[in-house]
């Protein structure tokens, strides 16, 4: 085999690795993570044992995937922290673990799910966590969170934007948009009313 | 056919009517609308011909089903648009059509569904609505509700509402309580913090 040879078959499989990360990527994020290997192969236009021979189970491939977003939420609540004022950082995290969590619902799911917690994702979740609580304490000191402001508050958030539905991804962002402005309007120590972002025409009211 | 023979012969479909009303309630608001007919049947102990026999299609089983939830909901908002302060009003609504909504699925998808939408159900739900109207234009007038609210906003918390899952449906109700609480302080104008119902522990914390 020649050096170009090698150095070809190396390149492919790299474009393998990637093409699938890349079509995982997309399929947990709109299916969820129920999408099987299988079809992740076929979209991908490679053999199963392709798939296999780069991750070698399902919760690998998991890990992968998701690794870039957990990166990118620890990143969110480090700025968070970071911000000069407590409330803005604590805002700032608010909107944008929102804005994560409504356009990949893969995400959401890997973080509830117990199949898609390798020990380095538990980890690098419980830094997050320790980080946030951190700053939620930093908020009520400054007097600006509410003091029966929890934790769980933002879970609470975070599974209430899964239920909004709307026509068109966009659509979902933007009253995903105003909910969040609700919620850090109510978590407010000293309320004042703020402007809200535009309110979205949804499905048929519920009641 | 005597008296008594007929008498227990009409008592006895009241009988099954009334169960098969108890069953298919129980069954949708557990299970949502797609529950089957004939498992209806099955639950209820009687042949599927009976069920047929009281109610021709599924649509008119639901539209039995859920005229109760139906009015209950327009009771609901017919109290609020009596209440001496609107504000009070509107929030004893939201806390209640949230409650209601909490607790059983099934209605929420009958507000939703195409099919479980006969002229009846829609001009009911047309006059709550009007009354809905009513009382945010008092509330707003009154000060006390934020001029950017929209009636799209109660549909927005309903859908979130939705998102919460908990272990057990008292749990749910639970954190549905607090969020209906916060939503509550996010639609104030002039917004005092309020102490909240206690928080729930919920599901492993989505980011």
């Amino acid at each position: 085999m020649t050096t170009e040879v090698r150095a070809r078959l190396r390149s492919d499989a790299r474009d393998n690795r990637e093409r699938i990360l890349a079509v995982a990527r997309a399929a947990f994020a709109v299916g969820g993570l129920d999408v099987p290997l299988r079809e992740i192969a076929r979209r991908a236009e490679v053999g199963a044992a392709t798939v296999y021979r780069h991750f070698a189970t399902k919760e690998a491939l998991l890990a992968e995937v998701f690794a870039d977003q957990m990166a990118s939420c620890a990143e969110i609540v480090r700025r968070g922290l970071a911000a000069e004022d407590p409330w803005h950082g604590l805002s700032v995290v608010v909107e944008e673990l929102m804005a994560v969590h409504t356009l990949d619902k893969g995400f959401a799911r890997a973080f509830s799910s117990r199949m898609a917690e390798p020990a380095e994702f538990a980890a690098e979740r419980d830094r997050t966590l320790a980080s946030l609580r951190k700053l939620v304490q930093q908020a009520k000191a400054a007097g600006s969170l509410r003091e029966d402001f929890v934790l769980e508050d933002i879970n609470l958030a975070l599974l209430a934007n899964e239920g909004i539905r709307a026509e068109t991804p966009e659509m979902r962002l933007a009253a995903s948009r105003r909910f969040a402005a609700l919620m850090l309007q109510s978590f407010q120590a000293r309320p004042v009313a703020a402007p809200l972002p535009p309110a979205v025409r949804l499905p048929p009211a519920q009641a």
